[in-house]
């Protein structure tokens, strides 16, 4: 099957790789019909620190082609969205609703041991904790707004909820991406009463005003942070969400939160430690948040996905087939596209 | 009147010093009946880095003897406890319960501009925001828990409930000082399955087992972590209540976090971040607390202390004039005692 395959920074191409097989009997075969590159994709793209040979791609919606003969609840033939982490759905973790510490979780993409989903097919471990199906089908017109549940959309969700966004609260998103945006969705959906948005590019800032920003920050580092303060009535944000990962955003999160508030962060931490612990401490703050348990939002979301009460699938603005996807990273690595979406 | 001055490391005098007088129409004078020595006042005795002659205390139950004449609630004669901070009781932080997040916030003692409480009397702004009358004798036996309610109960009743200390959750506290046995205290009362103490006192670890700790972790660093591992059944604990404020304390409480747990921090941070940011992200484990808002957690604790049910003032195991505090500093300083109780 052909798949993409990442060798260096900058150098991603389309190969013939091995059909993937079942290998454990809990495991199932899907093809893929709907993935996207993310956000965090770029990172290894850029050059970090352990890119070698590896498949990418951590999201999908695919046809369940395959089951191992302990697959209990899912079936062949089956449109299953696939969240970015396995789980087993059965271990304390899971049963908390924390998918991703199960303690069988894996990592799809980028090097970490799982298949990646930019590709034709994929092995999926432990398919019935794993593999949410779906009762729509395959190119139902929903499925780009499907396909984020699979990460996106349960991550921005995840920051909103980490950082405690709730009725009556101001809000800040740190960061215009794909996960920015959905964030600033997730907060609307949750009552927030002021969202900011911090970013500067022109086509991310219209989408989130469109889902629910109602002031744009464009400065950045101490501007950012007393423009903040002013739009929030002098105290800074009740929830920050931050959405970014580099050193500056979680000192930019962490110095916008009001005293009582809270930071929730999803952007991969490509920092050693959180900053300012002594002004964080004398105010209150939280930090909180990690890699989202988007397996278990999926429950959550779903019904006002499909209702169309929030549409995140609008963070897709170009598609492409899998040989353009070299063409994709590009797009997303200079910004001219905010999210690209694959159709195999 | 006489009030304990601290001039540098270790050097702390019984000093003659000005009377407080009602400056503020909103001030209140009290007669100071029970003041105690904190372990955050180590921090300067042993030499931190503001230390200059400064008046020290900051916990207190005292005798209301004067009012300024836009005081409306609080009243000559009356018993009241003065938390560790003032507070005007009325802006969004007070109403939010956050007094230590109070606009008009002051801290006392420590040279923070407010007097000191480890004095005959002291000044107190916003008296009917800061004091809480109490209906009980100047000399009743419950003083030294009722006094706790200034500072180190409600302390580590917010370290408590900044790690979300719950039914059914596995609690782990760091530090065997006044602090960390409040938390102990707290973190039972609030419901916890099973309370590690790490700390290497005898007495005081006596005192955690009495107050509902099950395990004692004496070991530090590495060691510690994995210690308190496999007391938690090798995931960690739901909730950590840090009760020191060391670079090392930190780093051992974050480590000890189970997946989705959360530390509490009620130690004064000495150390500029909070470590281990990838490990905490991919854990999903927060960090939350800061200067307990003790002033409303009163209304909570109150009836408990009342009735019984706990009884925090068991960590005076001294008692001494105001004569005696320089040897009362040299004592806890000693690690002799635990927590040294004054009375003027």
């Amino acid at each position: 099957m052909r798949a993409a395959v990442m060798y260096k920074a900058h150098d991603v191409r389309i190969e013939n790789v091995p059909d993937p097989a079942i290998s454990e009997p809990t495991d199932a075969v899907i093809r893929v019909t709907r993935a996207c590159i993310c956000g965090s994709d770029l990172w290894p793209y850029n050059g970090g620190p352990n890119v070698e040979r590896q498949l990418m791609g951590h999201e999908a919606i695919g046809i369940v082609e395959d089951v191992g003969r302990e697959v209990r609840t899912i079936r062949r033939g089956e449109v299953v969205i696939m969240p970015f982490t396995s789980s087993d759905g059965t271990c304390m973790f899971c049963e908390e609703g924390l998918q991703t510490a199960c303690v069988h979780r894996g990592f799809f993409g980028s090097g970490t041991g799982l298949g990646g989903a930019q590709a034709e097919a994929l092995r999926i471990p432990l398919a019935d904790g794993t593999l949410f199906p779906l009762a729509v089908d395959k190119d139902d017109a929903l499925m780009p707004s499907l396909l984020t549940l699979s990460d996106v959309m349960g991550t921005g969700h995840h920051a909103a909820v980490s950082a405690k966004v709730g009725p009556g609260r101001k809000v800040a998103v740190i960061g215009d991406g794909a996960v920015g945006l959905c964030g600033v969705l997730a907060a609307k959906r949750l009552g927030a009463e002021q969202i900011v948005i911090l970013g500067r590019h022109p086509d991310r800032i219209a989408l989130a005003q469109e889902f629910g920003a109602r002031d744009v920050v464009s400065e950045r580092g101490d501007a950012a942070v007393e423009r903040v303060r002013e739009l929030t009535g002098g105290f800074g944000a009740h929830s920050v969400l931050e959405c970014v990962g580099t050193a500056q955003a979680i000192d930019t999160a962490v110095s916008i939160a009001r005293p009582g508030g809270t930071v929730g962060r999803v952007g991969v931490p490509h920092y050693e430690a959180v900053p300012h612990a002594g002004s964080m401490f004398y105010g209150n703050i939280g930090v909180a948040g990690g890699p989202a348990p988007t397996r278990g939002y999926i429950t959550e979301l779903l019904p006002d996905l499909l209702d169309g009460r929030i549409d995140p699938g609008r963070v897709f603005d170009r598609t492409i087939g899998l040989d353009d996807v070299p063409a994709g990273y590009r797009a997303m690595n200079e910004r001219e596209a905010i999210k690209v979406l694959i159709k195999p």
